[in-house]
This record gives C-alpha cells, sequence and structure tokens, in this order.
C-alpha cells in the first residue's frame, strides 16, 4: 500500500517548529509495517493545499493530512478536503455536541469560532478524537482515502494508534511485523563500513533484510531492518546476519540498539563492582559529562578533574614540577587513584597545535588507564580543527576504556587518527 | 522568488531521524527574507527522486535539495539530478584531487567508492563544501536552479551560508539589505517574552522590522530581521528597537548575536584578569565543558573538580565530614578557590529527588560563587525530570557568574523555577 503524508501549516513550513510529528507518524507506520513514500509540506494556503491533496491523490492509495483542523481563519484543511474531494461542507451535529460537552465538562463556554471545527466535507467518516475539539476525519479524494489530523501532538498520536493505523492494516490486508536492529560503532569510516559489510543483507535469500547506514561523527550506526511474518520469522532471519555484522565489524560496535558507548563503559564498570575518575584538559570535563549524570553513576563515578595548564594540573594530583608533559597522563592516572580511590582512572590529555582553527589544525593526544594492574597508555594524533580534534578525542578516550573493560586491544588502529 | 526544498533519503522518510535540517534551512532563508513554499520528501528511490524534482522544478524559481551525496550505493541525487536535467554524469577532477587531498590530510587513503562523489552531472556549478566529501552542486533542471547539498548538519548549514544564501539573494534580484539581530534570553519563557516585547516592531513605522522568537530550553531567542536600502538605513531603523529590546529583556539577556552565554563569561574573567573554577555533581562536567575548551580559556579556566557523592567532594576538597550538605555549596567553593588560586569558583550542587525519571522529578540547586570579595549565594527548584533539571541547573549557574560579573542581581527571579 502506497501511503504520503501530508503536513501544513505556515510553523512547520518556516521552520518555527521542527517537524516531529512527520517522523513520529512516519516511524509507528513503519513499526506495523507500513512504509510512507512521499512526504509533503505546505503551508495554510489554499492553493498550495490543493495541489498538495490532488498530487498525493494522484499517486498513493491512502494519504494522512496533519494539522489545519483548528478554530482559527487559517486552519483550511476541512475547507480544502471538501474542495478537492467536489463535494459540500455540512455542519455534524454529533460533532458540534461533542465540543459543547469537552467545554461544558471544563466549566468553560464554547466559543462561537470553534464552531467551524464541526463543519465537514459531506460524506467524511469522524475518527474519534477523544481529548480535543479537532475533529478527525476520512473521505475519498480521487482513488485514494484521507485521513485528516489534528497538528496536536498528544491528539495526533492517539488517533493515529487508535484510529488510524487499524484501518490502514485493514485496507492493506497485510500483518507482517517489522524491527529495527541497530549497531554503533567507533573507529572506522562510513565507506569502510559500507565495504566491511557488503552482502550480508543477502546471507536471508528472500531480500528481507535491508542495511542502511548514518554517520554521526564520530560514530557511525549500522541499521537492519528486518520483516516478516512474526516476531520468530524476524529473529530467525536476524541471527545469520546479526552474528556475521559482530563478526566483521568486531572490536569497532561500541554499543548495540539503545545503549550508547558511555553506558557501556558504566554498565562494565558497574557489573564488576567498579568505580572511575576522570582527568582531562582540553575535553573540559566533556568525558566525565556524559557519564557522570547517567542513573547508576551515583556510585560509580568518583571524581572528575578538569585542568587546561599542565602545571596547574601537577599541582592538583601532588606531582612534582619537573614531570615531562610526555610523562604527564600515565603520572596524572596513578596519582588521581590514588587519591580518588577509584578502580579505574581515565586521563585524556590532549595538547592542541598552536594556530588559527583550521582543518588541519591538530592535536596530540595521550590516553591512560590507570587499575590494579598498572597503567595502559595510548598515544594518537587527530587533524580536523578545534572541534573535531576535541570531539574525536573525547570518543577516543571513551572507546579506550571500553576497550580496557572488554579485554580488547586498546592500540588498534582507527580511521580517523593521523599515521 | 519561489523557493521548495527537498529532503531525501530513507532515514528521513521513515523517520528514524527528525528532519531538522529542513527547519534549519527554512528558518536561516526566512532570516534573510527568502521564503519556502513548498518541502517534499523523499526516499532513496529512483523514480520518486525523478518525480520530486520534476514537480518543484514545474512549480519554483529555485530549489535546495538536501542528502543523496554520499559514497554509499543508495546516494542517489547526483544521478537523478543528470537524468532530471536531460545530461550525462562526468569525473569533476577538481573534486577527485579535492577529496584526495582531504584523505592525505588525514592520513589515510580515499576508499574507491568515495569516487563516486566526484562525479557531476555535467554543466553543474559547484558548491564547496570545505569541512566534507560530498560535493555540493548547482544545475538548472526545467526553469528552475536547483541547489544540491549534504545531509550532514554542519557541512549543509556552512554550504547553505556561504554558497547558496548569497546566490539565492543575487537572483532575488532584490536591492535590500538585510540584516538579522539576535538576543539570547534565559530565565524568562516565551510566552512572556513574547507579551514583553508586543509592539517593538512597531517602533518603525514603514514595517521594516520583523520580530521571531526561537525556543531553545533553557534559552529563548528574539530575532530582529531588518530591510533597508543598505546597511546605514538599517542601523537607523535598528537602533531605537535595540534599545527598547535591552530596555525590556533587561537583566534576561545573557549575549547578544553570535554571544554564547560561556562566552560572555569568559570575556568578562578574561577582562578584569581573573581566572575561574568550578565545582559540579549532578551536572557532571558540563558546566566546565562549556567553557574549559573555548579559545583565550587556556589561561581563565584553572580547574574543575566533579563528584557525585558528597563525601567524595569534602575529602577532595580538605573539607570536615561533619559539614552539613545545606552548607556545602559555598564552602566548596571557598575551598576551591584557595586550592586552585583562581579569582572565581562556582560552585553548582543539585540534590536531584529520589524516585523514577517523571515529569515531576525535581532537584533542589544551591549555587555558590565565590570571590575576593566573599561567597555568594542562590538557591532555587526545578521540576521536569532529569534531563531537564541538569539541563537548567547549568544554565542558571553559568548565568549566575554572568549576573554576578555584570554586577546584576544573582537572585532574580525566573519562570523555570518553582516558587
Amino acid at each position: 500500500m502506497r501511503i504520503e503524508i501530508v503536513c501544513t501549516g505556515d510553523e512547520v513550513l518556516t521552520g518555527k517548529i521542527v517537524n516531529s510529528n512527520f517522523s513520529w507518524m512516519s516511524q509507528k507506520l513503519e513499526d506495523f509495517g507500513l512504509s510512507v513514500i512521499w512526504g509533503t509540506t505546505v503551508g495554510d494556503d489554499r492553493d498550495h493545499l490543493l495541489e498538495a491533496f490532488r498530487l498525493a491523490a494522484g499517486r498513493a492509495d491512502a494519504v494522512i493530512v496533519n494539522g489545519g483542523l483548528g478554530p482559527t481563519v487559517d486552519d483550511l484543511s476541512q475547507e480544502v478536503a471538501a474542495r478537492a474531494a467536489g463535494v459540500e461542507l455540512a455542519l455534524d451535529e454529533e460533532w458540534l455536541a461533542r465540543m459543547e460537552e469537552f467545554f461544558r465538562r471544563r466549566s468553560r463556554i464554547m466559543p462561537p469560532n470553534n464552531r467551524k471545527q464541526a463543519m465537514l466535507p459531506v460524506g467524511s467518516e469522524i475518527l474519534d478524537n477523544p481529548i480535543g475539539t479537532a475533529c478527525g476525519f476520512a473521505l475519498d479524494i480521487g482513488k485514494a482515502r484521507f485521513f485528516f489530523t489534528p497538528g496536536v501532538p498528544r491528539e495526533l498520536r492517539r488517533m493515529l494508534e487508535e484510529q488510524i493505523v487499524p484501518r490502514l492494516l485493514a485496507r492493506s490486508g497485510r500483518q507482517t511485523a517489522i524491527h529495527l536492529k541497530r549497531f554503533h560503532s567507533y573507529g572506522i569510516g562510513e565507506s569502510r563500513v559500507d565495504a566491511l559489510l557488503a552482502g550480508v543483507d543477502e546471507l536471508v535469500p528472500d531480500g528481507g533484510v535491508k542495511l542502511g547506514f548514518r554517520a554521526h561523527y564520530p560514530q557511525i550506526e549500522t541499521k537492519l531492518t528486518v520483516r516478516g511474518p512474526d516476531m520468530a520469522a524476524i529473529d530467525a532471519k536476524l541471527a545469520p546476519v546479526v552474528a556475521e555484522v559482530r563478526r566483521r565489524l568486531g572490536n569497532f560496535i561500541v554499543a548495540e540498539d539503545d545503549q550508547t558507548l558511555e553506558g557501556v563503559v558504566l554498565a562494565a564498570l558497574a557489573g564488576r563492582g567498579g568505580s572511575l575518575a576522570v582527568v582531562e584538559n582540553f575535553t573540559g570535563g566533556q568525558v566525565a559529562g556524559r557519564i557522570a549524570h547517567l542513573p547508576g553513576a551515583e556510585t560509580v563515578f568518583r571524581q572528575g578533574l578538569v585542568a587546561r595548564d599542565p602545571v596547574r594540573l601537577r599541582v592538583a594530583l601532588g606531582l612534582a614540577a619537573d614531570v615531562p608533559d610526555d610523562d604527564l597522563a600515565p603520572l596524572a592516572a596513578a596519582a588521581l587513584r590514588a587519591a580518588s580511590g577509584a578502580t579505574h582512572v581515565l586521563a585524556l590529555l590532549v595538547d592542541l597545535d598552536e594556530g588559527a582553527d583550521r582543518i588541519d589544525l591538530g592535536g596530540t593526544i595521550a590516553i591512560a588507564i590507570a587499575d590494579q594492574g598498572g597503567v595502559t597508555l595510548r598515544r594518537a594524533r587527530i587533524l580536523g580543527g578545534r572541534d573535531w580534534v576535541r570531539l574525536g578525542a573525547a570518543e577516543m578516550g571513551l572507546d579506550c576504556l571500553r576497550r580496557h573493560l572488554q579485554g580488547l586491544p586498546v592500540d588498534e588502529r582507527i580511521d580517523f587518527e593521523k599515521a
């Protein structure tokens, strides 16, 4: 079934509000195996609305229209729907009574302009809105079934789930389930992930697995979308593909599904009764800031120390003034471990290049992890400007800690570092 | 000029990611007096992309296409653009060399599939992307000028501002200059800002000033868009309105234009030869993380200390074990001032409520600022769940420091705190 979404309203079109209704609807429909093939956004403009409805009616089997059902003069959905369907608007007495009751129960008198919300195209089927005054309705325009929904997110969500999804599933005559499996990796670029995973989706011969990627530096998200008649069939399809993705991306997978890198680190520490302290300079508290506030970190995150000046860092840690900068990370990690009593300390010290913030500005990174077994050291160099180096250094520091906690090599070369 | 936006990609169409690129582009264009009249979203599908390009070419004067310029097989924008324009794809040697250089400077070899990113429709004008490998380009399709942009937000943003907006303004043939004046406020909600500023745009009789808002918790951005024949005329129009906005929002304005709250704090400290240390608990290093990495902070930001456990905090600062939690913030600020030698110390301690993370979960906030004059204290309570409390506390801490440095009252009541 070909489904389209038409979002209406000047606020959405001009970007005053981010259109999260669209992504919510589309994702919810995907959960039921229903795919949106086209999205349109137009403002509160009669000609544009009419053209959008006609184009969608010509392409789709079902169209969900969001917004434009309110009481004000710029809410035009019913009027334009009637015009597109070639019918009149008529007062729906039943909805008018519902609205009057809605206001009465809140001890208010219904303002006269709300009456407009009960004017529906003749032949419409009402889609109930138990929590608002905007009346949803369904109507044929051309060969497509149109579903008109309110712009208020909580009203839309309830109407879509309770009223529209069942109607769409009935029309599609299908009952497939869908599942999204995600892997978060760090250290390999998108094109290399793509190359490494070439063909994994073909491990399932019926083409029921779709492979996709999303890059948000420094991580890459790899996604497997799987469809099947039910979850048991999906699990059977997915198992060999998941195993193969894990094998090919290996140590570079930092987390899966809703996990995060920092959450994995926290869980690994908590799982062994461990605790953490962190020393940072240029990352300025951003490593601590990803872990320390998480639920469960109260007892695991013992201490964070930030200083930009290596002299100050030595003083704060009680290190000798003649410790060379190059040796600072391992000594700082060991000193903070002794002072804080944490089982693990991550020292992440970046020596940022001098000069203007250009794309080839780099930083030399020293990562030291101290635990009861001693101090593990990793050095690297990243180019790409201040922000790039800062984000990359924070990620590399956390990832080294993850690798150390998981017994993986911390010095595996990554794509983002300079040889 | 009629401008349309076509957003491409299965991730946006299926709702896996919220399409914030659309709202950002539309709002940025509005800032320059350019209005988007139609938005289309389609997936990585040749037929749908071609139909979307043809429909937009038939309606608009200019079309911005976002996404589909990456190296992977599902990135189809160049291919479909060539087909829509009726031209071939050809290798752009200049962009290929740029990409090879991009990888070389990062000490990486360009993977072979990146070559695809240098295949452009014949006759395209390159739109530079100084921070990525996706090559932007402009091309006529039908009567419309198409601008193809990368999906990565920071690459898109730079390309739109530096490459596309000037071309659109030139094509629009408008001789007027446009200026955007921005105020960033903290502590008053959007509806109160709106009410406080009612009528300020009418101080200029010709209607050449447009007032707008954008809320991104915890700050509100107030925007004045001004048009005039030249910058002198704009400055003359703007001056009384700017003065009036400053008068009405008063102490709640934390920064203007490209300034940030943390940048204002850093500049105020640097301007008096001051230095800063910060103590945090639940905010976990996020206050330090906003300041310590900024250019110029090397010499100003002396030290950050993070601990979740008040016992650990006392030990780290050498405070007596019997100091009550309620007195911890001022004593911690004073102790860290003595230890770090910073002229100013901000102690931001949040006592988060027990219980599940619900909308009514709150936190009790103690903010202490120590300087040579003693310790200034501010207490507050914020409700709204873990993330809301954390963001709000970090903002309130920084804003109290700004107010203190600017000689403003630190205890002025804000809209986000519970009475």
